[in-house]
């Protein structure tokens, strides 16, 4: 027997938004996140394209916001982390940190995770110092941070963090990937310095600041000692918890309507608030329309 | 030479997202809308599953707010109704009511248009009494408003306009197909009756009231003698434009990427603005994409 009709995993813009229609259609889900609400909408400094906002708004406000819109309609947001998935039986069988639920349908809503440097260029104890996520230098003043990458990310994260910092953006290629609107910004933005065809080749701890970094471009070398290291070199799909036996079940899964991955897990390069809200949507009457014709 | 890059048809929430998309990626579109900017949104009494709004938002404040925020970054809605649109050496031909105007990529968001019911139940005339959409309504005070249907469309209609008149839902099958959140709220509304397996035989022209609808409900029969008719029987794509040749390649233009339908056009059942709302921004990415390919 299932214990829930619909599980949800992760509490992201999809997720959020596939809970709030589910109950709304009567399906109350369980709703699963192992850590922040809102997920990576935690990181973006301003979101302008998200119909609805005339001036644009943070990540984290339109976060709250989706927060606030489901709970007052009754979902919980499980703080519980998905360790293991199976189907079996004609059901999934959840092991959580705490705790195994079974469900008839499941919904896969991770988003994605940083992807990173090769190890080969780290050297000595750089902990603290590398990030892949804008969001744990948020409050950082007066240090010089070194950002990697040319796309959206880079340049939103530039943008939000120059306000009290000094940032350097090193491109590894030529052309910027980002929306020539935010490229304008960095552009104009004084304490940003921008630097393309700059291959990484080493990062090590250093004695004077927090780290030496040597960068290639050509025959040519420069040296940087940033503080922080914040890498923007794009991302990969979180199914972390899901084996192989899974995922190669998982195609004939979805076209069984039992199970739905959305938001940017499935996006690709297409991050946007606005698909993962279209995806969540979607699923969710999909979902109830399964349900009904079972019933009959 | 195309006059423009991307011509949009449509500006409800799927063609303004795709609009917001574009011009931010800096790739200015035109905009054409032949009658509401926001499109069958301006119907919604109150928007609950739109992510953002956490008590809700009406219809119409949704669409300020799109509106707002397009023309804030220097989009234009251009008013002219398209009248037909051919395909030809690899351009987009759209006749408007007011000129020719020529686009390498199109994009189609001109949403749904109302089922009607079969001319054969009319008798008399009946101008100015018959609708399918509430919008003529909205201002109407005490009169009786005879809406036939049973989806999420019937059930807001009803909501909305009880506020000041009295209001009978006939529903033509045994089932409610709308939210059991707005049939809750319909059953506790002193203001609308509702009869279920009701099929109308007959809408005449009366003396005494606006009509005299005649319905039958297996052997029974009912008469009514509302002040208004309004139908919410299920929508149809609005391709009034495309004639069966355009139709006929639209597939394969559409696989070309010079082609885009999205919105409740494409959705089905699925009228949703966050669907529409995530179309636009796919469409919008896809194509500059798509540009950014055809320049290398």
């Amino acid at each position: 027997m299932a214990d829930y009709k619909v599980a949800i995993i992760g509490a992201g813009p999809a997720g959020l938004t596939a809970a709030l229609q589910l109950q709304r259609q009567g399906i109350p889900p369980l709703l699963l996140e192992r850590h922040k609400v809102g997920g990576l909408l935690n990181n973006a400094h301003w979101v302008e394209n998200y119909p609805g906002f005339v001036e644009g708004i943070s990540g984290p406000d339109l976060v709250d916001l989706f927060h606030r819109q489901v709970e007052r309609i009754g979902v919980i947001v499980t703080p519980e982390e998905v360790i293991a998935v199976e189907y079996q039986d004609k059901l999934f069988r959840i092991a959580t940190n705490k705790r195994e639920v079974v469900t008839k349908i499941l919904v896969i809503a991770t988003g994605t995770k940083a992807r990173i440097f090769s190890p080969g260029v780290f050297s000595g104890n750089l902990e603290g110092k590398i990030f892949s996520e804008v969001f744990p230098l948020l409050k950082e003043e007066g240090k010089t941070i070194l950002i990697v990458g040319a796309g959206d990310a880079a340049l939103d994260y530039a943008l939000n963090l120059a306000n009290k910092n000094q940032v350097i953006i090193l491109n590894r290629g030529s052309r910027i990937k980002g929306l020539s609107l935010l490229w304008n910004r960095v552009q104009e933005n004084d304490s940003i310095k921008y630097f393309p065809e700059m291959e990484i080749e080493k990062i090590a701890s250093s004695e004077k600041r927090s780290m030496d970094v040597l960068a290639r471009s050509g025959s040519e070398t420069m040296n940087f000692e940033p503080d922080y290291l914040l890498t923007a070199i794009g991302r990969e799909p979180e199914l972390g918890f899901a084996d192989m036996e899974f995922i190669k079940q998982s195609e004939e899964l979805q076209n069984q309507k039992v199970l739905y991955l959305i938001g940017d897990l499935k996006n690709g390069a297409f991050r946007q608030t606005s698909l993962a809200v279209g995806d969540g949507i979607r699923a969710a009457m999909e979902i109830e329309k399964q349900l009904r014709k079972d019933k009959v």
